[in-house]
């Protein structure tokens, strides 16, 4: 027997009145606001290229590895899920499971995607698995399912991507070259490789680098030109903003002559862990120096445990869903950089956690004073229904809604896009009636705000201008 | 002048519409579930002697550190709560800080165990303590408030005791042997004080495991075959599950040679805290070695710092209500373990916790990942209505309920097990019935759920069979 | 145009029926409560001198970092927030930032002294600047706005100051010989600076404490006596309390000649970092020796990186807004002190942390053990509303109420005490009603909690007499 697939208009929305008719009210003026994807993984090839998708599990399993690391939690091994593994089969992998994700934000943007994007009106199961495989796929072939007409639909005013430093960035080119393409697609600098001196592929990236900024790169001021020159490129074409990485923040500045020994020690012979680990501390402290030079806002998230698990990533490569988070720490971390660059008129950082302890504790305190730092929307196993309200109960009191940059998707898939922004706007809205309702802010007010979180905050803290 | 003491039908449940009736239906269908116990400190003796309880202080406060450290805190010493002191001045101390117990969760499962268990109508005050004592007196020497009619009339379909590896299980034993008994009472293998070297009685230890194991402990080598023999000892006697307890958790493997020689030297004499810390991560890992091959699911407890005050350690030793937690941390110090066995098909781990920072941060992503890993029920200082609530909107977006190894409720007097139960199960409606009226999940999913949580979850994670 | 400036009766209660009608009832009974202010930091001075406020600027902006520090945040530099800027420049900068403080305690503060207190009914806005800083003006201008009269409107019992050792509470005994004077106003004792060898102007100091105590200080045996004598002082002029705060806990006691070498060294020359900090954890020990003999009880706040960032310290001096909170940790080490003084019959702690991941895992379970432990009120970044609320829910289930010390406002200003405690009943009874309305607690007993924490718990606690 199948069970029919439906959103309720009131979904995530508070459960009692007064608060629901007013989330309710709050949330119609901004669902339709179009979207701003400051930051995100979707690749610019897949508009360039504009090719339809290959299946349903194409689109909604093999890449997301917020769907593939619970279905291995629920013991289907990853070889199932990807090929040579048929498509059907991968797709019976879900259906079967359905019943196993109830309650996870995974399932709820899978609904949203289905239901809405995919019009499917059954849910998956494992009676409907095959059934549903053969609908997704002949909706997939369609011309309103191909990438350009789902960024159209989704009302996407722009689209950022994550890239490498030596990326030439050609099918932004390649876009931006297109007459009759009417988006806005930008890169993001992601330089975290090329900061590690620990990396056994380091010494390569760094000839990467010396070709894509077309100098040699022999000494420690040949690398930092290069990534300036990089930047430089990047920003000619549309980036806004770099992304920073690390498994455990510090941003203690050496002196040059330090970063000098160790950078030329490390192009002969891989450094040690504390030296790397120093290095990379330097090379933020860096990065945000270029950043109040070259406007570009410094994203940083840190306290990631990347490929927890060995096998798997010998197996599957990074990216496969055993990262894990560890204890963050930001105050003292971060103190370095803040001292030299924090009251820099130009410079501007966001911050992302994964450890929901540093939002009362270190965020939102940071955030209320330095005017260069905002805090980022909840990010990664925090972009959650519930992750969403802690974070905006643990720093609202404390620094309100406009030192945090509104809602940022960091969203894998094209298709998950409008569903996470559509789950924020409707927690924002929750959360903004509760302060309605609990008389801390007039209707008037929590409308601007709602708006500001869905759009205008994102827009003018990433400086895309327009906003 | 007395106040009335009394349950009211809803207590626990939402208080506004329509999550109020929406979690009253939910739990009226699993009220009434068998209760499964996979995780508890009640002896066996106690169902296999089947002796009358003495009078309530014996009951109720003395064997209880979680009342009697809040009475202790209220500023009645701990020589006051335990014989020589008599029993209706014991309870009087009770009765007498009644008030200054409010909200707190052990009044909650005194209320539930007085007003359900004991048929008490009258709330327990100075001026009550004496007529409540004579009539508690007289209800616990019926027949009915015996362990086996309380074990009958509560429902319990498996209990679980916690035992000592050297233990001959000899209770367990009379109780499968008795015709007249047809409850289920299965031991759990805890080798904590074996495996942790730095002890002053570890010698003494060893001899009773070696007596136990019948065999010689001279090696490392011995040590592990006896610890096997033990698992398996156990195993036979219905043991589907063993139980650690660390203060910091590391599971690094040593090499056999640095095992045998540390094992070898703290034979001989006392072993330093460094070596002591190595070989207990090492055991650790020996410990999920042999789950693999025993099928014996792993239940790890870290970061409690045991016998805090040590004037109370030596005056009433352990257990006395001064363990206070600790920071946690599983990412990094699982992570060891995990690579060699988080996926292997028969490891299973129940991982319990303190620290709830770790929920959303770690445990959450690691059950997410690994198909070994399940999350236990708030613990200890957690396992209370607002600490379950907490656990579940912390962990269900990122993992639902099904990585969850539902209620369990290491319970240590038997009349507070249907107590901790009620409360959970009533929690978990409430938290279920949130999600439905947000239209997350629909009712018959949640009812489903509840059923889970309350009942079949534990019965198949624990592997009980039959659930 | 204009907006009005409104508070309505119900807010922060909680939105729905039958919660919101519970804790307007419960509010109603406490609303008038006599204020008990334990811990503060408006100067005796004021009231002794009983002048009349400057200006609207200088009431409520510049000597409050809370208010500066997210003006920052906001984009206006220090310099334009404090004199020589105009006030009427000062008071614009606020009033033009309104709509960005909206969510934030700071915002609802203020407009509670501005409505409540000051009478204004219009919201500061750009267009209202001007207009409410001249209505404002004149209002401060009349007698029934100088201290003294905010006194008695705000039905102030008790206050409290924070001061230092060597402070000759002139004001204190000015106040106290004055025949027009009906209010109590008594010091603290707050030592951090005498205990820190690491300061750049210990010796300095140590001149000043001699002074005061008149005798020279020339030895550590020297040094602890002054310190008895300055106490006794301080208890002779009606403090009931010391204060110490500290960036990282740590309460080791030193044997005695290690503390007299560091002493003496420290006088001949700086000492190094490590010694320092072994000191300070001896002095905070030698603090809980002296309060188990003098009977001040001992409040103690860790984990705050004061001064982070240089250039503003440099400029303005601390307490300008950037001291951002650390990780804390108690349950190590408190344990040391708690093993000698936590079941002294005469000794008393308050705690408070700005890490609320303490809440739950250390705080709780201390004050549920140790009878000299009590829980402050969240404390600066968490005292706001949700900090509260999650405050109580953190502890509640594990301790109740009455480990915990009620309210306790910390305030810099006077006119913003009325508006924390206000603040802190109306949360305390939402907390409240939630559990009348889930038959956790019954109505008259959430009444008499509610009076417990707006005023006799803190009175006890803190040993104010007549509580």
């Amino acid at each position: 027997m199948s069970q029919p697939l439906a959103i309720h208009p009131h979904v995530l929305l508070p459960s009692s009145e007064p608060a629901r008719s007013v989330a309710a009210e709050l949330y119609a003026e901004i669902a339709g606001a179009p979207i701003v994807s400051p930051h995100g993984h979707v690749e610019a090839a897949l508009l360039a290229e504009d090719a339809p998708f290959a299946d349903p599990a194409a689109l909604l399993v093999t890449p997301d590895h917020y769907v593939t690391r619970l279905l291995h939690a629920h013991g289907v091994a990853l070889d199932e899920l990807r090929p040579p593994a048929e498509p059907r089969s991968i797709w019976r992998h879900l259906c079967e499971h359905w019943p196993l994700l109830s309650g996870t934000v995974v399932r709820l943007w899978l609904e949203l995607v289905l239901h809405d994007v995919l019009g499917a009106r059954v849910a998956p199961s494992a009676a409907t698995a095959d059934v549903l495989f053969d609908e997704l796929s002949e909706r997939l072939a369609l011309p309103e399912a191909r990438p350009r007409a789902l960024y159209e639909r989704f009302g996407i005013e722009l689209l950022t991507t994550t890239d490498d430093p030596a990326d030439d960035l050609r099918h932004h080119r390649a876009l931006a070259a297109d007459p009759d393409w009417h988006g806005r697609v930008i890169p993001t600098f992601r330089p975290d490789a090329y900061l590690d001196l620990s990396r056994p592929d380091w010494p390569a990236q760094i000839e990467h680098l010396a070709a894509a900024a077309d100098m040699p790169i022999d000494t420690y001021d040949d690398f930092v030109a290069a990534l300036e020159r990089r930047r430089g490129y990047f920003a000619e074409h549309g980036a806004t903003s770099s992304d920073h990485g690390v498994q455990t923040l510090a941003t203690e500045r050496l002196d040059e002559g330090a970063a000098r020994r160790i950078f030329a020690a490390a192009l002969r012979s891989r450094c040690d862990r504390q030296e790397a680990g120093a290095f990379g501390a330097h090379m933020l402290d860096e990065m945000a120096r270029m950043s109040c030079e070259d406007g570009l806002v410094m994203q940083l998230h840190p306290g990631v445990l990347r490929d927890h698990h060995g096998a798997t990533l010998h197996a599957h490569g990074p990216n496969a869903g055993a990262d894990i988070p560890l204890r963050a720490e930001f105050t003292s971390a971060l103190r370095p950089l803040l001292e030299r660059y924090g009251t820099h008129p130009s410079f501007r950082m966001v911050l992302f956690t994964v450890d929901e302890t540093t939002f009362s504790r270190e965020l939102a305190p940071l955030a209320g004073f330095y005017p260069s730092v905002y805090l980022g929307a909840p990010w990664w196993f925090l972009d959650s229904p519930a992750g969403m309200l802690r974070f905006r109960r643990a720093v609202t009191d404390t620094v309100g809604f406009h030192r945090t940059a509104g809602f940022v998707d960091d969203a894998r898939a094209l298709c998950s896009i409008p569903a996470r922004h559509e789950v924020a706007r409707r927690v924002d809205c929750a959360f903004l009636a509760e302060l309605v309702c609990e008389h801390r802010l007039s209707l008037a007010e929590a409308a601007t705000i709602a708006r500001d979180l869905a759009h205008d905050l994102p827009a003018r803290v990433f400086r895309l201008g327009g906003g």
